[in-house]
C-alpha cells in the first residue's frame, strides 16, 4: 500500500490473516476485485454454503473448526458431483475484529485449503451485527457433462453410503447439554468422538473419481438421510427401500441405539452427515467399492432402488416400516 | 416432490420464489446440489459481495431494490473487470420467512438477472438470528489472460470515471435523517433522486468490452473513489493527480457542494456509487470515449497518472491540495 491511509480495518483483516492463504495465481493476491478461475476445457461445478453462528455452529466452537467446516461442507457437495476441488471464495461477515480469532480461522482454513487443494480465490469482509456468518462458494472441475447429478438413480441399483450416519447430529445434541449428553455421562471418549464429527466433517473427495465413473446419481447427506434420500429419490422419479439396520454407524452411536437411549429417526433425519449417498447399477457395484476401498473410503449398500414415486421406506430388523415423523433438518 | 412431507420449509421457499428464475440450464432446475457451468473456452471472472441489513441497506428499504443492489453491486465488478456475466449463486440469511417480502425481492432479483443476461445458478437459504444477509458470488466470461486487473496503470495514463460520484453517500444520509436530508428539505425530487441511487446502483456493464480493449487498469467504486484510487494506483505501483472541481456530479450533488451543504470529502470517501474507475492510454482515450458513447455510458477525464508511490492528491479550483481526513468508507 502506498500510504497507511489507505488501509482500511478491512484491508488489514485481508492483508494480514487471508493473502497468506491466496496462493493460487487466479487470486491476484486479493488484490483486485476479481479472481480468475481457468476452466481448461472441463465444466465448473459451482456449490454454495453458508453456515451461521448459533445455527450450524455454536459461538463457541474453536474457530479453526468453524473455519475447517465452512470449507468441508462444499468440499462435500463437489465429492458427490464427482468434482474435483478447484477453489472457493469465502464471504465473512464479522460483528468485531477479534485477532486471536481471526488468526486461528485462517489457519483451519488455510490447512483445509491446502490438504484438499482448494485455494482461496477471493472474498469479501463486512460487518454485521449479528451472529458470525461464514459463506462459501466453491467450484470444481468435471469433464463436460459428466457432473453426478442427483437424477440419475434407476430401478434395481444399490442405494449406498459412505462412512457413519447419525454422529454429527448426536454430537449436536451433546453440546447443547440434550439427552445424548446424558446417556454418553460416563464416557467421555464417546462424547468427543460425536462433537468432532459434528464440528468437521470429512468430505469423501477421495472418491470424486469412482462417483463420476460408477455413479448413476449422487448427493451428500446434510439435512439427514432420509429427507437427502427422498430428494434424490424425486429428482430421480423412483422410490427405494432402505433396510434401517444396515445404516452403518459407529460403535458410540450402534450402543447407543442398542440402549434404546436413540432412535432410528434421531439418526437419518438428524443432518450434518455430510457423508455421500449414492445409487449404483448392480453390474457396476463391485468395481465401485474396489475403489472405495483404495481410496480408503467405508462404504455400505443399505438398499434399493424401487420403480414408483412414493417416498422411501426404512424397514426395520423384522421387516416392517418405520414411520418417521420428520425426514430432516428444515431451517424454516 | 414424492411426497409433501418431503418439502422442507426451505425447499419450498426454492420451489416458489427462486425456480422460476434458475432458467439456465447449468441451474439444473436448482434441483441438486451444484450447479454447472461452462466455461466456453474463456477464463472465469469471479466476484464475491455480500450486503447486510442496517450495513449496506436498510431494514425498510423496498425488497426489491435490496435484491437488485446485492446483484449489481456484482454486476459492477465484472464489468470493471471487462467480463461479460455467466450467472450468480445466492446465498439469502432470512430472520423468518415473510411471503410478501420474499415475492418481492426475488421479482426484483429476477428482474435484473434477465436484463443483464446474468442467470440465477443456484444458492442457499439458511436461517439467521441477525440481520438479513444476501451474499451473491457472480461469475464472468472474459478471453484468456484479457480480466482488467488494478495493476496496469501507467504514468500519463488518463483517469476517468463512469456517471456520477457521491450521490450514494448523500442518498444514505438521506435515509438516515441527516443533514442532507435538512438542506434538500425542499426538494423532495432531488431527494428521492440521491436515494434511488444508493438503493439500486446502475454498473456499467455495457462498457465491460471497450474496458477490456482499451482500460490499462480499471476497478469500480465502492467504498469511496479516493480510497479505490488509492487501491488501484498501489496495486499498479503509481500515484495520480486529481482535479478535484471535474469530478463529475449530478445536478442536486453539484447544488450541495457549491452551497457549502457538503464537503467534496463527502463525495470521495463515501461509497457506494458503483461507477467505474479506470485508467487509458492517451493514445486510446479517443476510441475508449466513442465506445463509452455508443454505450450511452457518460465517460469524464477527472486526472492523471504519475509516477511515484505517494498517495492520489486532489486539487481544488486553486490547484491547492485537499486534505481528506479519509479515504473510504471502512466496515471496521
Amino acid at each position: 500500500m502506498a500510504d497507511e491511509r489507505a488501509m482500511s480495518g478491512e484491508d488489514s483483516i485481508i492483508a494480514r490473516y487471508f493473502k497468506p492463504l491466496a496462493t493460487d495465481a487466479g487470486a491476484l493476491g486479493l488484490n483486485d476485485d476479481a479472481a480468475v478461475l481457468k476452466a481448461r476445457g472441463e465444466d465448473l461445478v459451482i456449490t454454495t454454503d453458508a453456515i451461521v453462528e448459533g445455527v450450524h455452529f455454536l459461538a463457541n466452537d474453536p474457530p479453526d473448526t468453524i473455519a475447517r467446516k465452512a470449507l468441508r461442507v462444499n468440499l462435500s457437495d463437489l465429492a458427490a458431483k464427482g468434482a474435483f476441488p478447484a477453489g472457493f471464495v469465502l464471504t465473512l461477515a464479522l460483528r468485531d475484529v477479534d485477532d486471536g480469532w481471526l488468526a486461528a480461522f485462517a489457519r483451519g482454513l488455510g490447512a483445509d485449503a491446502a490438504s484438499f487443494e482448494c485455494p482461496l480465490l477471493g472474498g469479501d469482509t463486512v460487518s454485521t451485527p449479528g451472529p458470525l456468518t461464514v459463506s462459501i462458494t466453491a467450484f470444481g472441475h468435471a469433464p463436460p457433462d459428466k457432473m453426478v447429478q442427483r437424477s440419475g438413480a434407476k430401478p434395481g441399483d444399490r442405494v449406498l453410503v459412505t462412512g457413519t450416519i447419525g454422529d454429527a447430529a448426536l454430537g449436536l445434541d451433546i453440546l447443547r447439554g440434550g439427552r445424548v449428553a446424558d446417556a454418553l455421562a460416563d464416557d467421555p471418549a464417546g462424547r468427543d468422538a460425536l462433537v468432532a464429527r459434528y464440528r468437521v466433517p470429512e468430505p469423501r473427495n477421495a472418491l470424486a473419481g469412482a462417483l463420476r465413473e460408477h455413479a448413476s446419481a449422487a448427493m451428500d447427506v446434510s439435512d439427514g438421510l432420509a429427507g437427502d434420500l427422498t430428494k434424490l429419490c424425486a429428482a430421480s422419479a423412483v422410490s427405494a427401500l432402505i433396510d434401517a439396520p444396515s445404516i452403518p454407524k459407529s460403535p458410540t452411536t450402534a450402543a447407543l441405539l442398542k440402549r434404546g437411549a436413540i432412535s432410528v429417526e434421531t439418526l437419518v433425519a438428524g443432518g450434518d452427515d455430510y457423508e455421500i449417498l449414492c445409487t449404483v447399477d448392480e453390474a457396476r457395484y463391485e468395481a465401485f467399492a474396489e475403489r472405495a476401498r483404495s481410496a480408503k473410503v467405508e462404504l455400505t449398500s443399505i438398499g434399493t432402488v424401487l420403480a414408483g414415486t412414493h417416498i422411501p421406506q426404512f424397514l426395520d430388523e423384522e421387516g416392517r416400516a418405520i414411520v418417521l415423523k420428520r425426514l430432516s433438518y428444515s431451517h424454516f
